[in-house]
């Protein structure tokens, strides 16, 4: 790879995290890329440079209007180097996100010449754990320091590094509790649930609080219209086993187009599993689960790749889901998508892009 | 007053700006109160210190996940010096608008004392001219260093100021024309539309942005659910006159609960007029508005005290409210309300804190 962006390097390197003791989201490597965004510029002054704090106005819209997206992705080393899995998804999806917002668009392809120049420069930052990876969280924000309530007319994007362990130990899953939310809300057609707005997150703790005091790992979030609809699971989309058929929620406006969620659609088509997006009403969950017809469930997303769901609690309903265990469908699943993100099978899509 | 809290002087004051160009949300005083919370120490660090940038971490959470939260209240130079609109209001709505967010609770009259003290030494700074005014803007948002989305265990608080000028000159109210959104909506009951949660805003630029390439100045919002009942306008709840009865959408959870809209229905019914609190169709509108039965329509906000609309847009309908111009009504509740607000008449309500 020909280095591309002028790097400023940084006087001492950190010490690296214990591999065996790795926690999401708290240790950052040395470097992040950099640019910054004017109306008269575009953007500008691209490079990767150590990680350190930001100087703030206490004016900068983003701490008062929320002006802010971000996207989440993963880079694995393999036994042929770093590769990382679909990041043009990720900075397409960061567009839409920037579109809804008025932010200003990315370069998919700079984004992506950026983040693989990062990553060659922290190889040795990707913890090499079975299920381990480092994990990789562009951001755009509003940087303006001005009160009125308008786009803003600069904006900074970073792409920062976090290693992170494994979900599960072993690939042996374990399977999670869900609280059916019916009262608060995460998104409403015509709202921002389609975009990885930073605000969605801050507005959907309280229900996550309450679900984790009953008991439960993750909130399941209903339509804001009707409150019946399933919408998705905290930070994961949502899928259901009926048999040898894969259901999952129709894109609306409201759910969040997991890329996770997509190449899990693909790849179960291909394993030869019936296909669907449709609209999940709660009621016939529910009644599937009792019946038996509703045989596995698990969230899928980025962080913890796929997550059995064992029990689904709605109102005052508590189902358990086929024999509470990981079923067979999830787990071949599991083993055939981490499997191509690790490199220890063949990428029938291409969905990897080596650095 | 006693000083009560730490000062951090800076060494050389800035030069204030034009009194007679003054923008909203540029110019930033000399100084800002700020502290600091932990779980451990809860509230800390309380002072007040010259404006200035703040060191922030690419991973403080409020860039992440929109941890944050805002109020905006304003200060008047009155005959009899300088004094505070209904303070305590302000930040006893920011502590909701943090239980929503799952952000710590301030105290309010710590938190108020802090804005006297912070006022009382800016005081040069409040704007003398007609209508003119300090903006205060407190803000608190999450600023640990972490990716897991929880809510954060540190924040920061602080109150900076800026000197605006008058809406309008010499107290001639320009009326406005809205635009009714029918496809973007702002929120939905369960959400955080009553909240002055930083995502909001963001979340509302795309409408505003749509509404002004039609040529209209504000965008109302209808509830979330069936897109059909009245909610606000903009940054401003909204009044609608009907002969001699001043009628207001009711609280439900997802509209802002204003407190120049609780002073406004507080002070018409104080001057005789008939106040209602309830849900208005968007259709009842058009139609009140076509009969001639609805004869005013204005907004209420901090920012603009009072903005009286001329013209609403719904779908394929225009309609012109009223003639068209401030109706009688509106310039009343304008005139009184303001008289109160700078001191040139009684405070029947004791809604103003001198400094
Ligand atoms: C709300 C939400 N839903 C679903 C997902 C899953 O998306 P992806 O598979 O792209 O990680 C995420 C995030 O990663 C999310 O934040
Ligand atoms: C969305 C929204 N609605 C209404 C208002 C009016 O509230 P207040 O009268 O407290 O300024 C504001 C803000 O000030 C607002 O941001």
């Amino acid at each position: 790879m020909v280095a591309k962006f002028e790097v400023v390097e940084r006087n001492e390197l950190k010490q690296k995290p214990d591999q065996d003791n790795l926690s999401f989201g708290i240790h950052f490597t040395d470097y992040m890329f950099t640019m910054d965004y004017s109306e008269e510029l575009g953007w500008h002054n691209k490079k990767i440079v150590p990680y350190e704090d930001i100087p703030m106005s206490p004016a900068s819209q983003v701490l008062h209007y929320g002006q802010a997206v971000f996207e989440g992705l993963k880079a694995y080393k393999t036994a042929a180097g770093a590769q990382l899995f679909r990041p043009n998804e990720n900075f397409k999806r960061m567009n839409k996100s920037c579109e809804r917002l008025e932010m200003p668009q990315l370069d998919v392809e700079e984004a992506v010449q950026a983040l693989k120049q990062l990553i060659s420069i922290e190889q040795d930052w990707i913890p090499t754990g079975e299920g381990q990876s480092l994990y990789i969280r562009p951001i755009m924000y509003a940087n303006e320091p001005y009160l009125g309530v308008r786009p803003a007319t600069s904006y900074k994007f970073l792409i920062i590094l976090t290693p992170v362990g494994a979900y599960y130990g072993k690939g042996h899953l374990t399977p999670i509790k869900i609280f059916v939310e019916d009262e608060y809300v995460r998104a409403v057609r015509g709202g921002v649930g389609f975009a990885k707005a930073a605000g969605n997150y801050a507005a959907s703790l309280i229900a996550q609080s309450r679900a984790e005091k009953l008991g439960y790992n993750q909130v399941l979030w209903l339509d804001g219209v009707e409150q019946s609809y399933i919408e998705e699971v905290g930070s994961m989309n949502i899928f259901f086993v009926f048999g040898n058929k894969l259901v999952t929620p129709q894109l609306n406006g409201s759910i969040l187009p997991g890329i996770t969620r997509k190449s899990i659609l693909q790849l179960a088509a291909h394993l030869g599993y019936e296909v669907e997006e449709r609209r999940i009403h709660i009621d016939e969950v529910v009644s599937a689960a009792k019946d038996g017809s509703l045989t596995e469930v698990f969230g899928a997303g980025t962080a913890v790749v796929i997550s059995p769901v064992g029990e689904i609690k709605y109102k005052d309903e508590v189902v358990t889901i086929g024999s509470g265990n990981t079923g067979e469908v999830t787990q071949k699943l599991y083993d055939a998508y981490t499997s191509i993100q690790n490199g220890t099978s063949e990428d029938p899509f291409r969905w990897c892009l080596s650095v």
